[in-house]
Order: structure tokens, then C-alpha cells, then sequence
């Protein structure tokens, strides 16, 4: 039997062009002599799709897509993901399950519901779907096909999120092969997980595995492909490539072996976290700007390290010519940031302009003189700064049809250490998920063949530049210390006696975790970030806002 | 059996405040001859604590809690929520339960969990919790206690959300009374809905049935209390009173009837909605200021009705002292608008200051006359104006520790009438979940007993007075159409073809429709809302930013 693999991007609620590439596919892969071809979890809709499931009419949108593409399954079967009616809902429950259609000949031939729903971190899959307790083999061509979805693979030994795990129900009927069709996003350390744990399942049920994922950005969740194949041994077939479309092809040989019919495009080595990193903000800037039919963003650009590498990403993904860099000197802007900041434009090609800020702050302090009169400069007047600079920002979106990159890093988002509806504006986060030493790390990733970030927004001290002189060290420890204790805090939720017990200072770990809990209302407000870590701010990590934390 | 019900005020975090308020309660119903005084559910943690649940520190401190307050459990039993980790953890699943302690004779007796787990909406409890799939009563004084929570008895027959029903089980066992401890948070239309459900089960059952809800306000969401007693014929005995703290006695009799201790509080007749939503926005105000350790607002009042309303509401919450009105006039401003405001603040005796906005727009201007030279004025000029006046407030709350709060409804929430880092900014949105037409009732009933919002802020037609002779309905179609069909979208989740088909104009739905859907990333940035209705923006509606909207 040959089986083609279709890692495709989607786009949420975009039935006609979701469609449409879907039937493309099948076309190419009949042409090409499959039998069979996979597509990914929910492919119909897009994932996630969030509030639409409870919308009737979007329902009965994927319904119609999946008679569209079962009309278009002539002389070869398919496999598709989409949203259905719960078949028990008499007996209560949500109203829909997550299911896979098994298409041939025309029409859908068996349907499968996931049993396993994801309900942490990003995921919100017991919102909509009712989970299935009932399990049934795909026959086709005289195989049997144990047909799951996603999480149905996921219930790890070690630490099970579920009481059942459907492959051991499944296993009971002899199956002849694993397919599973999923909605996997990427994280920089999710590809060995998923290998791992795909590659468990492949060894301990005795079976070939085929695993379809997406590709593509959906807003802030990154999907970065990587479908892969087993062989029943454990051992890993292929690999197809991340961050890319990719139509492959195998063939299931009778003694249950597995021939690609391309060569194999398994990785010679595991791409590093900060390579992986830099391709997901690719994708997550040219996907944002792409599905959401815009062109040509727009930054502020300090000089400083993180608008630099904003910057950069940004040209490489929508072009440079697309990307608008504006300088927003202050009073206290040094002259060494303008100067980086031009030499970076120069490197990139992108264009720019520069509008002063000093008349303006002056314009709000004058007006605001009756009621500052007498108190000394503080944060209100260091804040003025930062919203004019949005406001200018925000004037040419309004003005010419840019979308307003952030530059704010995760380091920044997790102390607070930003102006709420200033540095903090814009459409999405590009680094909100990039802790600053990590930021430094994609700096010299961009600069790996020639000089594009200039030296000197690397190696100097970093400073918002929002008073002479001052220095970020001023107020946050080293990032060196400031990251590890935030991973601890954020990523592995341990307590601040837990983190002091590892070896840090006790002053240093209360104080981070009391700006970390204090920045919640700030970071309310952000934009969405583009998810490249495990645990990132925004939808994965949802905190009380008026609540007593611990420190 | 002496029973009494505890309707608390709780903090979510603030373990040192919610154990002490539990144990002083202990202590007074104690003094008071009762045998088992109840609380809500999740009562030592607060509710919802999100992703503090994630933290084994918390779950802890929780337990910590349960431990104090079972050591103040001496002569007298009582009823607790606390999380508790999962018990059949070695089966998989989650990492925890919602559970309720039984306490008496100074220890936890018994542990009961949560079966049902509310994941629509606002809630989130599949995200943490393991439903509870065995069930028994609890005996006290000779007499067995059905104890459920929440959820468990929310099952309803018509549209039965979940596969199993608790009390099914437990009526197996014969029991005397039912007690349930909840978190249901207030919607104006959620009293009666509590009434007819809880009453259904009493009656179904024919048992007594104790019913103890939070009072409250946690950000967002605001609790109502209306704790509730029913006889087992399903009549009402007593009905506790909306939004505020109340410990109240009742004997459990011999024959099964209950006698109150004191005077029932029954309602003679529902509040309007319209009374309902004013308390719980002066609730949701207060909690959110009391509850974050801040005193002072601040809020931009325009002269037309919504900042108004929202002036009333402060200052009724936080009292008049607390709260600053700034009038940031524009050269688009008229002086009607200054004179309604000014009568305003006179009827309220809050404090004002104004600050003119019109040197501060030049300086934009100005600064961006190289760029914008020769285009023509559009919403970018007219944005400047509302960012200018952020600007200022945010400085006056830097630099005075005032939170500016929001004043935009919910029909421009809905249709993205409001600009983004302009009049969308603050800690908190007062109306974002009130429709316009709902905001005029408002006013109405703030002007019951004498005019303070000025009649002219009621009768003049609505304006953002962003350029000269502006009307929102040049934009937008009149309040009371776009409000129906946004209901229909919105709370009712119906397609556009089925709003036409009730009767509305087919170019006004379509258009109402996409707006709302082109504004999903205004939304996504705007501060939480106070949720007073079925289906408010935020954590209960999760629309995805970038995706292709139906229309």
C-alpha cells in the first residue's frame, strides 16, 4: 500500500482555500499512484479554532468541505480531521467530538473520534469535544489501520494525563499499522519529545507509525510540521522537514517495513533551540501578516539589541522592502544608539524615518505642569517617552496600513520591565517568548554569515535610555541570573524557596518573583506573543490578575 | 441539626484572609448553637485560581489551611473546597480534585470531589482537575448528607452536558439532606436560572437542599452570593442576600422541613436586571481596588454618557474622595460636552483637574508633518487625540498611584469603535460587558432618586467628538438595532443568515458582523472586563485573531 503524507498549512476558518489545497493534494497523490492520503488533525477548520466550534454554521462549513473532498476521492482514500456532532449526545455530554473521516470511494467510510483531549497549557479541547470511549479499526485494502488522533498517542508511562490510552484497546484487534493525524505546536525542545514518544509507541505496539502534524502560525501558536515515520522496530523511517509544505510518499510493504519512495529527509543532527527559534518567528511573522492580509509592518528601532532583531527577522520574512524601521529619538537617546540603529537599516535595505519625540514629551509635559508642578522626575515622565513613541508608531499604522511589530523580550514581559501602551504596543510579540540571553544567542544566529546585527548593539550594557545614563542593570539583575530564576519560576513553577534552596540569593529570587506577579495586569494587555518555549506567555499560562501571590 | 451558611468574600491567594474570615465564622456559628456551618466551594484558595493550581506551593498552602481551620473544628463540623491532589493519581489523570473537606472533632472526616467539571465559558476546571467517579454520602448526627459541588447538580435534563449525574448515585444511599458549595459566578439573568435548577433538584430528589455560593469579586468575575435553601418539595425557604457577606442559621427538623433561625430574606420580587448589574459593577469596582491595595481612580469623563456612568459607579464604589474626573478637551470638543461634565463632577463631588489635548496633537502633527504632508485628515489624526488623552491619564497615574478605568461599552467592544492605546486603555473595563442601550438604563436608574448623570449626557445623541460634528451613528447603525443583532451573534452565536431571516436588514447584519469580527485583536489587548452577562468578552469568548471570519 502506498501512503502519502500531506504537511499542509491551514488557515482557521478559511474553508474554501483549506479546501481546496486538501483536494489539490489528493490529486497530486492519486496522480503519483497512492492509495491513501493522510491529512492533519482538524485540517478542515484550521487549529485551534477556538470559539468558532460553537458556532452552528462553522459546523456545518466543515461538513460541507469534507463532502467536497470526499466527491474528490475517487480511486484513492484519504484520511482528513474535522469537527463532528457528538454521535451520544443523547446521553449528554458536549456537542462535538475532534475526529479523523476515513474517506474511499466517494464517501466517507468511518469516522473516529479522539479519546484523549488536551485541556492544559494551550489547549482547550475539552471546551467543545466529548471524548470517545469506544475503539474501531480502519479496514482498507486488507489492511487494518489503528487510526488515532494526537493526544490518543500521548498518555506517557511515566506520567499518564489520562486513565485510558486507546492503542491498548486497539491493539486488541491485530491492527496492521499506526496512523495518527495531529495539531502539534512547536516548541524549541518539542521535536525530540515528540520523536521520543512517537518512537515509544511504534516499539511497544510492534507497528509502523505514520504521524501527520501542521505546519504554519495561527496567531500565536507555531506549527512546525516534522511528520514522521516509523518503522515497527521504534527506529525512525523519515523526518519531513520543519517549517515547510511537504507532500511524501511511502510504501507499506507486506512484511510490515516501510519504503519511502523519495530520499529520506531525516535530520543529521537535531537542529539547535535557537536555530529551531529562528525559523518559527519566521513563520510567525510571515504567517500573522499573511492570513491576516497585511504586507508591510512597521518598528520602532532603538539601537538596542531586541528592536534589532525584530528588525531582521522581520525583513527576512516579509522582505525587506516591506519593513518600515523608525528612529524616535528622545533627549536622552545617546548618539552610539542612532548610529547602531542606522547601520542596521543599511545592512537590512529597509526603509525608515525619524520623528523626534522631544517636542512632543515637552507638549504633554507642558500641559501636565499644573499638576506635576514641583514633583520630581519619575517613572510618569519616563512612561511619557515610551507612549509618545507608540503614538507615533500607531499614527503611521493608522495612516499607512502597517501593522506595529513588539520588541518587547521575555525577560522584559516577565518583570514588567516595559511601558504598558507604549514599548508594550503593537499586533504581536515577535520576542515575548525569547528570554533576553536568548535574544543575544538569535543576534548572532542572524549574524552567522556577515555582520547584520552591528557588533555594537551586542556587546553594549542594554538600556531603555529613558533617563541619562541609565543602565538596565540599574533595576534587574544580570540576564544571566535574572533568566535562570524566571525558567524556574515560569517554566518549571517552583517555588521561591525551592529556587533560593538551588543556590540563588534570597533577596535577588523574592524580588523577581514579586515583579513577575505584579506584571500580571501588564501583561493582560500584550499582544499576542508567537510561542516558541513550552510555557509562554498569553493563552498557556492564564494567572489571576487581582490575587494575593506568594513571593 | 443546626445548620449554618457561610456567604464570604474571599481573595484569591490570601490564605492568611480567607482562613481567618473561615475560622471567625467557625467560631461565631459555634456561639450560635449550630452543628455544621458551610462554605463555598474552593473557598481557601478563592475561585477561579487559575494556574496558581499548577503550583505544588499553593496546593500546599491550601492544605495548610484545611489544617488550621479542621484544628478550630472542636464542638462543631463544618464544610470546606480546597484542591486536593488526584487519589487515583497511580490510574493517570490530572494532578488534583476539587474537593470538599468534611471537617468535625478537629480533623478532615471525609473528602468529597467534584464529579462535573464546568470547562465553557470562563470555567477552565478540566484544565486542572480529575472528575470524581464514585460517590458517597456523608453521615453527621444521625443523619446522611448528599454533598455535591456545583457543577454536580447542574446537569439539567433538557441539555445534559456530561454523562453521569451525582445525585442519581447518591440517592441510591438514602440520604437526608443535600448539600452543595458553589462558585457560580453572576450574570443578570443567572439568579432565576440558580433557582429553577437547584429548586428542580429538591423537588426531583424530594430532599432539603443547602446551597452556598461566594460573594465577590475576583478581577473579572463578580459572585452574587443569593446563597439558597430549598424544602425537599423544591419551594424556596430562604434566599440570602445578592452581593454581600452574610452568615445565616437554619434548623434541619425531624421531619425534614427546615425552620430559618431568623427572618427569611426571600426576595418579594426578582431585581431588574438593570439593579442587578449596577451592584455588580459597584462590587466588581470595589473588589478590584480593595483586592489590588489601591484607593484612587482615575478616569477621562468626555461629557457624553458612558465615562458618566462609569464616574457614578467609582464613585458610589470607592467613594467621591477617591475618584479624579479629567476633562481633556479637544479642539473638537463642544462646549455642551465640557458643561455636562462639569455638572457632573458638581452632583458627584468628585475630584476634577482638566488638561487641554490640543498642543499635545500639534506637537504630533508637527512631528509627523515630513511624513503625513499632503494626505488627507483620517482616523489617524482623529486616533492622536484619544492616545493623547491615555497618555496623559497613564502619566497622572504614574504619577499619582491612581488606575484609570476604562469606560467604553460593550457594543463599541463589540464593533471596534474605540481606539486601541486610546480610549480602550485601563486597569479595569467598568462596561465592556454593558450594551449601549443597557448603559442608558443605567443612567435612568443612577438618576432614580435625583439627577446626577446631567440629563443632557442622556438625551444628546452619542458622539466621540473626534472631528467636527462627528455622531457614532454616522459609523454605526442606531444602539437599539446593532444591540439586538449583536446579541443574536454574540450571546446567541446565530450566522448571519439566520439574524436576516428574524428580520434584519441584510447590509446592516453583514456589516455589524465583519466588524465585530475585524476588531477580535482590539479586544485581545483590551483590560479585563467586568462580566455581567451570560457571554462577556474575554476569558469567555476565545476567538481566534487571525483566521477568516464568516459573514
Amino acid at each position: 500500500m502506498k501512503i502519502a503524507l500531506a504537511q499542509l498549512n491551514y488557515h482557521i476558518g478559511n474553508f474554501d482555500s483549506n479546501t481546496a489545497k486538501i483536494i489539490e493534494a489528493i490529486n497530486t497523490a492519486r496522480q503519483n499512484g497512492a492509495d491513501l492520503v493522510v491529512f492533519a488533525e482538524l485540517c478542515l477548520s484550521g487549529y485551534p479554532a477556538r470559539d468558532f466550534l460553537e458556532f452552528k454554521e462553522f459546523i456545518g462549513l466543515c461538513e460541507q468541505s469534507a463532502q467536497q473532498i470526499a466527491a474528490a476521492c475517487e480511486g484513492i482514500a484519504c484520511i482528513i480531521g474535522t469537527p463532528t456532532p457528538n454521535k451520544y449526545k443523547s446521553k449528554g455530554g458536549k456537542d462535538l467530538h475532534n475526529s479523523a473521516y476515513f474517506i474511499a470511494d466517494g464517501k466517507v467510510q468511518q469516522v473516529v473520534n479522539k479519546a484523549l483531549l488536551p485541556n492544559y497549557d494551550v489547549f482547550d479541547e475539552y471546551r467543545y469535544f466529548e471524548p470517545e470511549t469506544e475503539f474501531q479499526c480502519v479496514e482498507y485494502k486488507g489492511r487494518r489501520i489503528a487510526l488515532t488522533i494526537c493526544e490518543d498517542l500521548w498518555n506517557t508511562i511515566e506520567n499518564p494525563l489520562y486513565i485510558t490510552r486507546p492503542m491498548d484497546k486497539l491493539i486488541e484487534q491485530k491492527p496492521d499499522v499506526m496512523i495518527n493525524i495531529a495539531a502539534s505546536p512547536f516548541a524549541y525542545n518539542h521535536d525530540e519529545e515528540r520523536i521520543a514518544i512517537l518512537g515509544n509507541n511504534a516499539k511497544r505496539y510492534k507497528l509502523p507509525l505514520f504521524y501527520v502534524n501542521h505546519i504554519g502560525a495561527q496567531t500565536e501558536i507555531i506549527f512546525d510540521g516534522g511528520s514522521l515515520v516509523f518503522g515497527s522496530d521504534g527506529n525512525l523511517v523519515d523526518e519531513l522537514p520543519y517549517f515547510e509544505e511537504k507532500l511524501a510518499y511511502y510504501t507499506l510493504n507486506d512484511d510490515a517495513t516501510v519504503t519511502p519512495a523519495q530520499p529520506a529527509t531525516l535530520m543529521p543532527e537535531r537542529q539547535s533551540d535557537i536555530e529551531q527559534i529562528y525559523q518559527g518567528l519566521i513563520l510567525g511573522i510571515r504567517d500573522y501578516f499573511y492570513k491576516s492580509g497585511f504586507k508591510q509592518a512597521i518598528l520602532g528601532l532603538s539601537g538596542g539589541i531586541d528592536s534589532a532583531v525584530v528588525c531582521a527577522l522581520a525583513a527576512e520574512a516579509l522582505g525587506a522592502e516591506n519593513v518600515m524601521a523608525v528612529l524616535l529619538p528622545s533627549k536622552y537617546s545617546t548618539s552610539h544608539s542612532i548610529t547602531d540603529a542606522e547601520d542596521l537599516i543599511k545592512n537590512l535595505g529597509c526603509k525608515t524615518e525619524t520623528v523626534e519625540i522631544k517636542n512632543i514629551t515637552d507638549a504633554f509635559e507642558t500641559a501636565l505642569h499644573p499638576q506635576f508642578d514641583g514633583l520630581p522626575f519619575n517613572i510618569a515622565e519616563e512612561n511619557l517617552q515610551a507612549r509618545s513613541r507608540a503614538v507615533v508608531l500607531m499614527a503611521m499604522c493608522n495612516k499607512f496600513g502597517y501593522i506595529l511589530l513588539n520588541t518587547s523580550n521575555k525577560s522584559e514581559a516577565a518583570v514588567g520591565y516595559g511601558t504598558l501602551y507604549g514599548d508594550m504596543c503593537g499586533g504581536i510579540s515577535v520576542l515575548g517568548d525569547v528570554y533576553k540571553t536568548q535574544v543575544y544567542q538569535l543576534a548572532k544566529f542572524i549574524n552567522r554569515n556577515s555582520e547584520i546585527i552591528p557588533e555594537n548593539s551586542i556587546v553594549k550594557p542594554p538600556s531603555a535610555e529613558l533617563r541619562p545614563d541609565q543602565k538596565d542593570s540599574d533595576s534587574l539583575p544580570d540576564y544571566d541570573t535574572l533568566d535562570t530564576i524566571l525558567v524556574e519560576y515560569i517554566e518549571k513553577r517552583l517555588s521561591s524557596a525551592e529556587i533560593i534552596q538551588s543556590g540563588y540569593d534570597e533577596t535577588t529570587v523574592r524580588r523577581v518573583i514579586k515583579l513577575v506577579n505584579t506584571a500580571e495586569h501588564k501583561r493582560y494587555q500584550t499582544p499576542p506573543i508567537l510561542r516558541v518555549s513550552p510555557k509562554a506567555f498569553g493563552m498557556g499560562r492564564r494567572m489571576p490578575i487581582v490575587g494575593k501571590y506568594l513571593s
